[in-house]
């Protein structure tokens, strides 16, 4: 159970999907934006089905799924979050989590193509758990403040340029923010329905092989740890995405380096959030 | 003359300022985004002055002035784009343009008051152009393409928290989104009533102290090169603003590094772009 978009890009209309049903929310919202979150959107959703209130949206099968969340305000990424990936990466262990960005602007749904950057020969997978902010949050005082700043737990892919990101003037989010680089989706799925986030499976195949299988247990800094330690940085806004970082198994760290070019079909999932998969072409 | 926005934090009126007059342009736009900008906001609001169409702001001299543009999309940043803060910083002539981003939600009025983060002990000033775009960039050909995509030109504060951006984890991110850390304004102007944004002064103060006095004669990259450049990478959006570096003169280059400590008072300006001048204070 958990909030989705469906509908055309740019035109989508946010749901809630319970089981077989699609509910649509318009009656309650007209996106599922910061604000959605932070004036309860969750609990309302939640009474006004009880309630028998939210209409089923028609078609809704044969329609586009959208990237679960409007546009956010910002897009955080924690790097090197699992010792495997930071060991494949060449890098060391960081000391406390490494913070850089992605332009919101690359979200897409979870079925869209991804765009293969003109000039690329590095194009890299990652999947990552992504979490969902549902309240401003600044200066929270400790981890335990963080349940309740969070709106839900998503699935989402943070496609890497690696030539871009580590060979071309020193910061990495040259090679995070290319167009479509932030697959998002299927669900939104509040927390108390996800059950313990550290305790998820993450996996990515390219090609129906499996190039990515790991476990939430094993990040270096914890969810509530992260989002604690941002909010000393910088304030928390509803509706914020944050990408929690990828295990080991990136082309980057595999021999031969296998980047992905036009006409491969990565495919992930995350325990309890279901999966994606995306085609990849040439921009 | 240019665009600004006036009135209490997140209720600004959109406005244009023409000598003494002020403008209201709510009857051409809720406010100054990105689609205002690409639905040639510039050529229609002149075209209603010389119709006599819009009114004038009343109590526009009383009030509050805001950053002029809404919250964009993303903040691109350039960094060490003037050769002489690359050698106070102690890092290379970079050979490409080195990007980096600050959270759009760090932008306040070019009045407003700077929090000092807590913790900080290294809060830094940087007076920088700032360039808005005025409609949608992927793939730019060449550098004779990028006029056409600026909407205008605003003096931009990027301020830095030195500690953060290069002691705390490797990305330079982590410093440059703390909360108000980016003052804008008071006014955007089109590029064809600013002259040559090539030529000129930037000069920034901090307590009656002249501490930068640069030209943007001085910049390595152009902004027509960093504007291609950044369009071979992602997508420029109607709306976002690109902050294209600082020179000399930044707390961390001077003898002492005397950083800002609350209580200090920021002027900045830039030739034909205005003044501004914060307060700090602590967070």
């Amino acid at each position: 159970m958990g909030f989705e978009r469906r509908g055309d890009f740019g035109a989508e209309i946010p749901v809630y999907v319970d089981g077989e049903k699609v509910y649509d929310l318009r009656g309650l919202t007209d996106d599922l934006t910061g604000l959605f979150w932070e004036e309860d959107g969750v609990a309302r959703t939640r009474a006004a089905v009880a309630a028998g209130e939210l209409p089923e949206l028609e078609g809704a099968a044969e329609m586009r799924v959208g990237a679960p969340i409007a546009a956010p305000t910002k897009i955080l990424c924690i790097g090197l979050n699992y010792s495997d990936h930071a060991a494949e990466s060449g890098m060391a262990i960081p000391a406390e989590p490494v913070l850089f960005m992605k332009d919101p602007s690359t979200i897409v749904g979870p079925s869209d193509d991804i765009l293969i950057p003109r000039k690329s020969t590095k194009t890299d997978w990652e999947v990552e758990l992504g979490v969902v902010i549902g309240t401003t949050a600044r200066y929270l005082e400790s981890e335990d403040d963080v349940d309740d700043v969070i709106a839900g737990y998503v699935l989402s892919h943070d496609v890497s340029e690696r030539e871009f990101q580590l060979e071309r003037g020193g910061q990495w989010d040259k090679g995070k923010s290319c167009e479509t680089f932030n697959p998002l989706g299927p669900t939104v799925v509040p927390g108390d329905e996800l059950g313990d986030p550290q305790n998820l499976g993450l996996r990515l195949w390219v090609d129906d092989v499996l190039r990515q299988d790991g476990t939430t247990a094993n990040m270096i800094f914890s969810i509530r740890h992260i989002i604690w330690y941002l909010s000393q940085f910088m304030v928390l806004r509803p509706g914020d995405l944050i990408n929690t970082g990828t295990p080991a198994g990136v082309a980057l760290g595999i021999e031969g380096q296998p980047y992905l070019r036009s006409g491969s079909i990565v495919r992930l999932e995350i325990d309890g959030l279901g999966s994606m998969q995306q085609r990849t072409v040439d921009a």
